[in-house]
């Protein structure tokens, strides 16, 4: 038996880090199928790596090993864990980053240790025979986490890997509020088109007809497509967010706006 | 059966788009060999699409499933079809960007619907059967093209996704244009090392002595490697289009050129 | 038999240069695993396509095809060469790219052609018939370099390539200079973080005190990991380089500093 491995992380795409990572993960398991996420996360940035990933590994088959790597902490006293979900493994470094396999009704209002749901398992990767032989404190993701993701997709049931654990460390959701009939939230995640997709869940939306403040900006309405708008306007992603767009332009260079930048959302 | 799929997009590398596409298509058909041309097409660049597919797909074996989604109309009444050619199949938005399968000869001397030649044939993508359960407005990237995709590289036949086509919406090859003893043309796209290449076609350069007018500078004669220029020279890329370039430097910063910006050959 | 083929090039990712590429590798080799190092090796810089490559291909299993090309003199007359060494083959320009594959005692002091260890072999590419049937002047990697190392991953033997090369060119390990108790180098490599690799060995360090002359700043002493320091910190990397970094920021960015920029260790 042989999984797929998805990978996520900070690495960059510039130097060695995600071959180096490659190379670990294929030298324990030579027939893992890698699949590439992104190496783009911005640097350190564990909310957008939970970001990011929440929005990818659903798309995948269950069984797949997860691994995602944005880690500020490495070669500090922070854990190294893996969690079986019924979806899939996901491994990486016990900072929150690992949110992104919990269901959004069981993420934390906010961040802290929380016990995992019932069909849910965490356990601490101690075992050094599933590391490489030597260990750097800098780069866990070629030395530690690309070889246990290499064992795992190869075999190795996560109890061997280490001491089942009975917390871990999450982010909640989101850290946008509900304040009467406004929603303030802020910027999550700049797309490639220049799409500012907010921490707003789309659900949390009224029915009727909003406005959404942003970078000193108004979009009005709630549109549908990107190809049927003219201006400036508001949508909710197929990810399941509220974002703003510019059809055919980037609504981010237009606004000046930056991740973590205020949005606002009331009643029209 | 299982066929290899190569993808051409916009999407970026920074977010979860192509790792979610590549989920998508792995779901259908886990044995997919995926790879990727690119997902750096300018947003929303259509033309710079076609250029960047026609360039790639010929150096794939005959069979190949090649997916390109550069897709300003996704989600309002703009087709999503399949082309099969001598080639491969092309997948994508029926927007001009599938222009990159055609031979040059078949390509319309102005955008707009054309009949495909008799060994190509089109299909219009509508059985959902083979989408994802839910499609989005506005990713079909991930909710019908990759499935599709997915499909095809399965083994299903095109007949069965959907309605033959009698036109298919088709981009001119170029339109750069010829006036008397000068080609007037524009800049096409600007590659990582910073050279232009332009819409005209090398086979359209006279045979004696020529000169480029680009970005306010001229490039004199025509050279046939980097390593042997020593300043600004215009050359036939490997790819047969007219480019210029600076030796060891970058071209685009030198001159501050842009796509589109105007190119006039004359004879020297 | 097929292997595994790495790549790592200066093509970019934004055009069809790394598809072409790549397509080229599997229509000779269909069954080949490819996985990409980077293409974003800055152009023409072949110092640093060293140091990428040595810093990645250890971390792949002896046996393994590894094709570097930064090729300003592609199309002149620059040789084509692959190189086995004990732990796999190389593939690439004759221009020093290939020093990767070198242990560090084996680098020349100044940069010029060497003689390979004993346990090492070298081949001069002239047999065309393991090439594109037609080879341009200006892409070596996917008419000619590409294809070979298909054909080698499908179990062509060096020989079968070309005559034996008795010297090969090669760039020294690094350009620094120890001086008295201080050590002169140069920043050789800037990471996705922003961290400062110098081209400074760590095992040339003095064991007490040190501290690093920068971008008109200076390091004191020498921390073990990120998340520990709380201010500019030199540290050695998991690659064993001397680098400076800031926590959770960007060194390159706070200091300006660029590729390049001297470098100067001094006892504290």
């Amino acid at each position: 038996m042989s999984a797929l491995i998805t990978l996520t992380t900070d690495f960059g795409l510039r130097g060695n880090y995600s071959g180096a990572l490659k190379g670990a993960i294929l030298s324990v398991c030579p027939q893992a199928q890698i699949v590439e996420i992104t190496h783009e996360i911005g640097p350190q940035d564990i909310e957008e790596g939970v970001y990011v990933t929440s929005c990818a590994w659903p798309y995948y088959l269950p069984g797949a090993v997860h691994l995602a790597v944005v880690d500020p902490g490495v070669g500090t006293d922070r854990k190294a864990i893996a969690i079986r979900s019924p979806q899939g493994v996901f491994i990486g470094p016990d900072n929150g980053l690992l949110s992104a396999c919990l269901p959004p009704q069981s993420r934390p209002a906010a961040e802290g240790a929380i016990t995992l749901p019932p069909t849910f398992e965490a356990f601490h990767l101690v075992e050094p025979k599933y590391f490489r032989a030597e260990v750097s404190h800098t780069f866990h993701g070629r030395d530690l986490f690309g070889p246990v993701a290499g064992h795992v997709a190869s075999g190795v049931p996560l109890e061997a890997l280490g001491p089942a654990l009975a917390e871990v460390h999450a982010l909640p959701r989101t850290t946008a509020t509900q304040d009467g009939g406004a929603i303030n939230g802020s910027i999550l995640h700049i797309d490639t088109y220049g799409n500012l997709v907010t921490n707003i869940p789309g659900e949390w939306l009224p029915a009727g007809p909003i406005s959404v403040d942003i970078a000193g900006a108004r979009a009005p309405g709630l549109g549908r497509t990107y190809g049927e708008a003219s201006a400036l306007f508001a949508l909710v992603t197929s990810d399941g967010w509220l974002a703003v767009a510019l059809p055919n332009s980037s609504a981010a260079a237009k606004l000046a706006a930056s991740r973590r930048d205020p949005v606002r959302v009331t009643r029209a």
